[in-house]
């Protein structure tokens, strides 16, 4: 989740004066609302990297609302009073009351992942830690907070520049401390623990934002708006009592589209290069996947996904080229069968799952709940918003049997793509390829660039990453797609 | 939550005659209702112990019900297919589609408590385990399929009469095993680590129903209707798709009344034993609560609950009595102020937590939701539900933490309240002790009992078990309460 705030978010200053004034107008507006009708209590969460601007995030929420009916607590070290009463009571005592809102820094996380990090928490504490989390957000949530989470980031290099700033300064007010230089260089444990911890508690009654704390007004700026469209979303909404009717606060949706908007369409590869590459990643699958080891302990799961007509399927046939016709299969997802239709929407993708050595390429996939559902409508909010949980968890659990999980986004432009729909209509044997529905697509990009964007933000784990590709240039894709299986199936041989 | 299902519930042959063709033409009308909607799937959960009846009351429902439409699974070991797959694969490929039922044979639990019994699993292991069950069913609900979970217990003693009554016949077609005696020795411990999984994961949307499996006519009427309720309950709800409107099913209540009604409320104390008594548990329990280790390590929170005049006032002045005050504080909970209504439920007692080698008394308690707050419909189904194991989750925390947690019903017969609330209205210096509340909980005396069986049934753990008090001679009353209490304060010392 926290590639998407390694972008290098900025918010230029004539903007910002622009636009804040406007938004701590209706922020304010809203807390008076939420006050007079006394409807529900706020929790906002901020946590994340040391030096990430935490504190000064907090600080400005208050400065741009009504001091008297926000409160910011942080939690220190537990004391006295709190020895010998559950580790849950010092955040009982400090939860805001209907109508007010309550600024928690890093509230009950901090106590998971400093846990974790310095081996006091194993790997099972670690998980259960988690899970009371769960548990406790979750019967906030019913009772009826709206619970608001913010993980501030900083890329590594942001992170070491600011200790070193810090340090030539001799007159701060709070020097760095040896421990800062400490925790730097556990930074890339610290950061697959946060990853872990932010993917697993992640829900949809609760989801976090991750926001890129290196610009100070992108991140106010950020900060405020999510807080206000939760806060106006749940103001307008009506409470059913009989039928635990609380909608999940929208999902936060930083911008975090400059995840393929970034990626370089123009890299290509010349053919020659092209033909070498490929026969030579394909004899290193073909290796690979027929070692003793991959057959008796492994199995491989390929995802296809991307922009319509972007080549999946001649990634695809590159792909299966190296393999024996016994060993893979390759499944094709459209829409639901009947039958499919009748059962949670997983039970499609776990009846297909390779046995110990096989292969499964999967053209299009259960992300369709996070795209195309979640676009056009055909799943309710709650619906793709609970999915990124349950997709992580069923990726989870192939991984932990031993598939390998490999997928891939293919991207092209939104010209080329009409160049190909073109083709494909006056390519006789191209025609079934394009459809009225890939037009309809087309009209709705905006729409599913912002579902990727969130589908590799929230769906980007450690143990499955995404491979975003760079598909202007076919010959370049395929090669890219090829390289990174053979890489990710070595990795575990 | 399984003394509930050691009572000894029978049903006479006649009564069973008489209804069981009512349950069936009622099952099969609502088999054929959801088979024709095919609105959402049913997955029923048997499991328990062995011997108990589990594999005959599947075969009853499939009897009773068109079994075209209606399939039991069992799992056995884990074969060759499914190595290398998740070790959900086996589950998903079973799964009901929607119209029609499924049965899995302990589904996912048999894993879990088995590991965890022969050690396989360590506590945090096991917790994890829960975990994912959690997960999984609520996946499940989410997605909308109806799930119901049976498990069939029998008493020890009934357990160990079948399987000398197996191992007296020759001709059984399944001899017992060496297992079976094996399971047999360690049937203590298989159920503390039952108690505990059904505790953990009879959640508000998938709760258990825990039957008494010795009597088969109980057996089979007990698990033919709870599904027939939660059947047409589940039929007649609308479906509403942007407000995630599934009701969770109606709560399981299982005949669960002579937890209370075999009550033996002639149990008395003359008055000569009673003050010698009375002094004795006092000391005792003045001695121990200013022990060092006491006053170090732990702390003790006494609840009582009770039938309005049951003598909690009463029986709380004799337990502090042996107090210092300067170490208890007792907290009356009446209606909650509106500091408190700001507030989730359970806010008032968390500020309240006792401090090391503190002392605090509730007269009445969080049980409210589950008892008062729900039978006058102060909170909604869905509310109640949960409260259960949010209370269990809280009492975990306590315990954790050092505390004894010591919870009492007070239970008087009908007769008795009526003379002590005319009492009450004669004697000046009673007579605030009498409301019109009192007579109101008094006509509701049978929804009562039903939610204070459930409570006993639902909240009553290895870690905080409720005590139930005989309090028709008040002298008996008191001194159980003080006996408990020192008996399980001394345990931790």
């Amino acid at each position: 989740m926290l590639e998407a705030a390694e972008i290098g978010h900025r918010i230029a200053k004539d903007v910002y004066e622009r636009e804040e004034p406007r938004l701590r107008e209706a922020l304010l507006n809203a807390q008076y609302e939420l006050l007079q009708s006394k409807r529900f209590p706020v929790l906002i969460i901020i946590s994340g990297v040391e030096m990430g601007g935490r504190g000064e995030t907090a600080n400005k929420l208050i400065e741009w609302m009504d001091p008297r009916h926000i409160r910011v607590r942080a939690f220190g070290p537990r004391g006295e009073e709190e020895r010998g009463r559950p580790a849950g009571w010092r955040y009982w005592r400090e939860f805001p009351p209907k109508g007010s809102l309550g600024i928690f820094m890093n509230a009950w996380y901090h106590d998971a992942m400093a846990g974790r990090i310095d081996g006091h928490l194993d790997e099972f504490r670690f998980e259960r830690a988690l899970d009371r989390i769960r548990h406790l957000e979750r019967m906030l949530v019913e009772e009826g907070t709206l619970v608001m989470k913010f993980w501030i980031h900083l890329p590594q290099g942001e992170h070491k520049k600011r200790l070193k700033r810090l340090h030539r300064r001799d007159d701060v007010a709070w020097p760095v401390e040896k421990d800062d230089w400490e925790r730097f260089r556990i930074y890339s444990k610290a950061r697959a623990v946060a990853e872990r911890m932010l993917r697993e508690t992640s829900t949809a009654e609760a989801p976090w934002a991750v926001i890129e704390g290196t610009d100070e007004r992108y991140r106010f700026l950020t900060v405020g708006k999510l807080l206000l469209d939760a806060l106006q979303a749940r103001l307008k909404q009506r409470f059913d009592r009989e039928r635990r009717a609380l909608a999940p606060p929208p999902m936060p949706v930083t911008d975090n589209l400059a995840l393929i908007r970034n990626l370089d369409l123009a890299k290509k590869l010349a053919k020659v290069d092209y033909e070498k590459s490929l026969a030579r990643w394909q004899r290193k699958l073909a290796a690979s996947v027929r070692s003793k080891k991959f057959m008796r302990n492994h199995s491989l799961i390929c995802v296809f996904e991307g922009t319509d007509a972007a080549g999946k399927g001649g990634a695809v046939r590159r792909v299966v080229a190296a393999l024996d016709a016994r060993q893979y299969a390759i499944v094709p997802v459209s829409a639901p069968t009947d039958e499919e239709l009748a059962q949670p929407y997983l039970w499609r993708f776990w009846r297909r799952l390779p046995r110990p050595g096989g292969v499964v390429i999967y053209d299009r996939s259960w992300y369709g709940r996070v795209l195309v559902e979640r676009v056009e409508g055909f799943c309710s909010t709650a619906d793709w918003m609970r999915a990124y949980g349950e997709i992580n968890d069923f990726e989870e659990q192939l991984v932990n049997a031993g598939t390998v999980v490999v997928k891939f986004w293919l991207q092209i432009s939104k010209n080329e793509q009409l160049r190909r729909f073109r083709e494909r209509e006056k390519t006789p044997f191209k025609r079934f390829k394009i459809t009225k529905e890939d037009w309809r697509n087309r009209r709705k990009w905006n729409g599913y660039e912002q579902a990727v964007c969130d589908m590799v933000e929230r769906s980007s784990t450690e143990i499955a990453p995404w491979t975003l590709v760079e598909a202007e240039d076919k010959q370049f894709a395929r090669v890219k797609v090829l390289r990174t299986i053979v890489e990710r199936v070595e990795a575990v041989l």
